[in-house]
């Protein structure tokens, strides 16, 4: 079995714990039981220290033997490629699976990013909050009409969706009932827990390794 | 060979003509010699009508055969696996051309389209400014250290960052030599100008048959 490695940062603030992205990777990892390493660099300079390897500065990247992948969508259908339990094999499940990853990175978190970034910036209500909202409406039909978005059965499609939608802000915003039921199911798998809880170690381990540097 | 079909509105006012993302797959089948039919939905009552065909009340989706699909991104990679001119065949190439499909659609145009957004809403100068300029100086400098995103070649995350990157008010914001020079030489190319002037001449036509149905 090839080598997986995901690459995160040593350290975040305590924030955007259980949010960064390499949790994405993990969590589709776990589900597939895809082993793999953590990797990391620092969070020190991160805007440009590791550009060679992610040319927007951001984590994570995977890489699996030589192939060398940012994008954390893109490592997500590069793993649903190794497991069918990631991905259906036939061709219409591939299909949609492939259309719901991509709807969720640029029909919906296009909208609540953004959105969210005004916010925290003190535009509470900002002139994102309708284009959100209608998404999210769009999304709560479907999501009342289907358990799953793609082929009748949980696939990385839903693992990105429910990443997305999980964000707090997102999350009480969205607040629609199959939207909630949908969010709350996906992110109860044991795989999404265990994923999580291993960032969340990871950081605290990083705050105890920055005490240790630290300068008296 | 399966027939391609390629939905659309039949008419939209003069502003987003040439820009309407049918022009996506329209593209992509020129550069791939793939034979296509254009069927529409009508522009009046968009954001209702065509729900149970594309769950957000966009264009396009695209159907092959028995397929069904909608994300421009999804019919983009749905016609890179018929055609090695959109994508190459090895394994490195393949995850490249994806990864660089993605990096389009969800770090640029995420912050692109929003900014944009903005700035036709009446903020000019708005919060996602900066964001948006840190992104277009990464792609700066991966531009100017390569002629294409991926492979070595031309591929369909050309196609699709080209276009993100040639919208009038992001270009003029991008325009940082090695961006602008990669925007001329992928318009450039004769499969983009026969998309842009087949969708251009498809609008035309609707005003036609608007005007036909017009009351007096």
């Amino acid at each position: 079995m090839s080598e997986l490695t995901i690459w995160t940062l040593d350290w975040v603030p305590p924030g955007p714990r259980g949010f960064v992205r390499d949790l994405r990777l993990r969590w589709a990892c776990e589900e597939a039981g895809l082993p793999y390493t953590i990797r990391t660099v620092a969070f020190d300079d991160r805007e440009t220290n590791h550009l060679s390897q992610q040319p927007f500065g951001q984590v994570p990247f995977l890489q699996d033997e030589k192939l060398h992948l940012f994008e954390s969508g893109a490592g997500l259908l590069h793993l649903a490629r190794k497991s069918e339990k990631l991905m259906p094999r036939d061709q219409a499940g591939e299909a949609a699976t492939i259309q719901w990853t991509i709807a969720a990175l640029n029909s919906i978190e296009m909208a609540t990013v953004p959105w969210w970034f005004l916010k925290i910036s003190g535009d509470k209500d900002n002139k994102l909050t309708g284009w959100v909202g209608k998404r999210l409406d769009h999304m709560e039909r479907v999501l009342g009409e289907q358990e799953w978005l793609a082929g009748g059965r949980f696939t990385v499609a839903d693992l990105l969706m429910a990443d997305v939608l999980r964000i707090p802000d997102v999350r009480a915003v969205a607040n629609r009932p199959a939207t909630e039921a949908y969010v709350t199911r996906v992110t109860g798998r044991a795989a999404f827990m265990k994923a999580h809880a291993d960032q969340m170690a990871h950081f605290e381990a990083g705050d105890r390794k920055r005490a240790a540097k630290a300068p008296d």
